[in-house]
């Protein structure tokens, strides 16, 4: 019997298995599809081999009964999708007038140029099948059902153009088939403490908060404690996750600077706009990596005045006044420094926010008293500066990613008055 | 009989499905044993539920007979890949000794503190299995082989600790088994040009260059053009990649930047280290992110001086001496205001390179003449100031992403000589 909250997902692709493309629309699939209660249960990923995405797709069938497929629709040679699976389905492949005439128009508007003969591929689709429409480019997404309800969705392998079809039919069409059942999670982030602190606080053994189970994903942005409610009603869900917050929030206090998907920029930037606070930014190692992250969240220019990317040390001193003497006797990597690039980037813009980091990426350049990864954040918010040192763990990029959040959790402590 | 050189990757762990994680790990393994003639053929993901996990692994070992999974090896009740393999080989777990000891000398030199009697949990290895050692964390690998030679090898999830794995045990382990034939892939990478229009060039219909399937992979960086050199000699594979390579580099011209997993950032800083050239950036609608993926190359010092991030238009005037009344004429989003940026930029430093991008990375802000996507880019190489207009598509995050890939290729292209 067919579970109707329960899919498999297969991704097609050779690049996938040879590791050039991150599979991000898994991610994205089962994100969106987890919030209106279906569970992605399995996912498969194969090459551009018509045996190997028969099989799979048939045994996923043969399992759960509805199937995603993502790839492999493409208008080239090794876009196997669509002929595997109308044999699969036995069906036969038929031109399709209102494909024709999407991508004939996408061509004349957004490709602007005559539509190539090899493109018309796209409109072979299998008999029978129910179209999905691609708002954002020229493969349309595919749907075969059969007699017993089981169903595969054929969507393109383009992350913009899966998202938008997700968004505009995928969603509607499971949520009306997947009932009143939900499955929801939550997930409080905390950050600047590892989990075995977390598990102490918690209680050590604890792996269920509120009755629902909790799980520990410790990431670059921290650790994420997060509870899962499976197959409730929409309010019993709520308020069991709701419970499960609260309580995970009382043992965790500070370290907890957001919930589920929310990000540390987007914190800090709230904060700060709900203050009427502006930040500049003045960065060494992490080399501009700070302000990127404030500044990819829509309207961050509400906040964000700008900084300095002061890599070289005569930027330091022309641009934020940084002492030369400092910089020779305790270094670049030093508390003084840090301290004057975070008055230096306020002075500098008139922003009430400063904030200077400098330290060592790696992977050279440490030394036995500085060692990779040593980095001073300084934080001067409205004249106050105040200067911190840690020593992060991992590659230049963890590094970096690690300090940048670090830096921004310690403007958000001093924000809600628990700043070191 | 077993094929010594494919594998397959079971992928574990609630987060993954849930799309609370990206699932790093199958790339690194893929990219890593590809290099060494070990191809992935297929790649399955499962939850933390114990006939899931057992359920793929039996048909992985089934179907390819060699099998590598991650996740689960954690100390905590969700993690249970050793449990349900030693039940799926019937092997008992015992206590290593050679465990618990490399457990408390971790806990005493990295995390500082005693063992937690929880952590033990992972010192309870399958009977018989052989230990791969973790050098950067508490969980170590563990292979378990039947009596065919079927085997399967049980990694942690953590990348950093699966990556050092990797290199130290399982490359070896693999190339050992795999024999002399290897599997090879080639990409040359290009940006600016649609994948249409580099099938023109190399032949629409082409799949194939110098007798190596070809593949056209669209990402945020560009098109990469991978060809892939199976089962061959490694000299053989070597010599047909070269062939290919420049077969496909006369087809696309200055397109192509670099080769494989070669960087953008490190080509544009490999160029002007060798001609002795500085960079510094200004930044408005990318907010840092041009100085972030330059500074991310190890040794980007030698060439990044720093730049400004002017986000706000009061430190365009202030910082880089952009003129407000073209500020107030053309507005931010216009050429002069990027030239002045650039031209700002190697005043303030001193560079010999400046780079100047102001753009409406959206969603909002876009209208008729400058819609969102819209961005100016200029660069002034020793004082010669040019500027670029392009509209590019995509969310916030890819369109600034492409700004600052454009920006970086005008760069290329103006030192190579092939500058607009």
């Amino acid at each position: 019997m067919l579970k109707l909250n329960e899919v498999e997902i297969v991704t097609i692709g050779d690049e996938l298995l040879l590791g050039q493309t991150v599979d991000t629309n898994a991610v994205t699939l089962a994100r969106e599809l987890g919030a209106i209660g279906v569970s992605v249960v399995r996912r498969a990923t194969v090459g551009d081999v018509a045996d190997d995405i028969a099989g799979a797709v048939r045994e996923a069938l043969a399992r759960t009964g509805t199937v995603i497929t993502t790839g492999g629709l493409g208008p080239t040679a090794d876009d196997l999708t669509r002929p595997v699976l109308a044999e699969l389905f036995g069906r036969t492949l038929v031109r399709d007038e209102s494909v024709v005439a999407h991508l004939e128009a996408l061509w004349a508007s957004r490709l602007r140029g005559p539509l190539p003969s090899s493109n018309l591929q796209q409109a072979l689709v299998p008999d029978g099948a129910e179209i999905v429409r691609n708002p954002e480019g020229t493969a349309p997404g595919l749907r075969l059902v059969d007699a017993e309800g089981r169903s595969v969705t054929m969507l393109p392998g383009v992350p913009r153009e899966l998202r938008a079809m997700l968004r505009e039919s995928l969603v509607p069409w499971f949520a009306a088939r997947a009932g009143d059942r939900v499955l929801r999670t939550r997930a409080v982030r905390t950050t600047g403490i590892a989990e075995s602190a977390l598990a102490e606080k918690l209680g050590a053994s604890k792996r269920v908060v509120a009755g629902l189970p909790l799980a520990y994903l410790p990431g670059i942005d921290g650790v994420d404690l997060r509870v899962t409610a499976r197959d409730m009603s929409l309010d019993d869900a709520t308020r069991a996750l709701d419970d499960a917050e609260r309580t995970i929030r009382e043992a965790v206090g500070a370290y907890a600077y957001a919930t589920d998907r929310t990000t540390m920029p987007q914190v800090v930037l709230e904060l700060c706009q709900a203050r009427g606070d502006t930040i500049a930014v003045a960065e060494s190692c992490t080399g501009g990596l700070l302000g990127a992250r404030l500044t990819e969240v829509p309207g961050s220019s509400r906040v964000v005045l700008g900084g300095t990317i002061a890599y070289h040390n005569d930027v330091k001193v022309r641009d934020l006044d940084v002492s030369p003497d400092d910089l020779a006797t305790h270094g670049a990597v030093s508390e003084p420094v840090a301290l004057q690039m975070a008055r230096g980037a306020r002075a500098r813009t008139g922003a009430t926010i400063g904030i200077g980091i400098t330290g060592i990426a790696g992977p050279d350049g440490g030394s036995d008293d500085k060692p990779v990864g040593t980095v001073w954040i300084a934080v001067d918010v409205h004249g106050d500066a105040r200067a911190h040192r840690a020593v992060y763990i991992g590659d230049r990029a963890e590094i970096r990613h690690r300090a940048s959040q670090a830096a921004l959790d310690h403007v958000r402590r001093r924000l809600i008055g628990h700043g070191a």
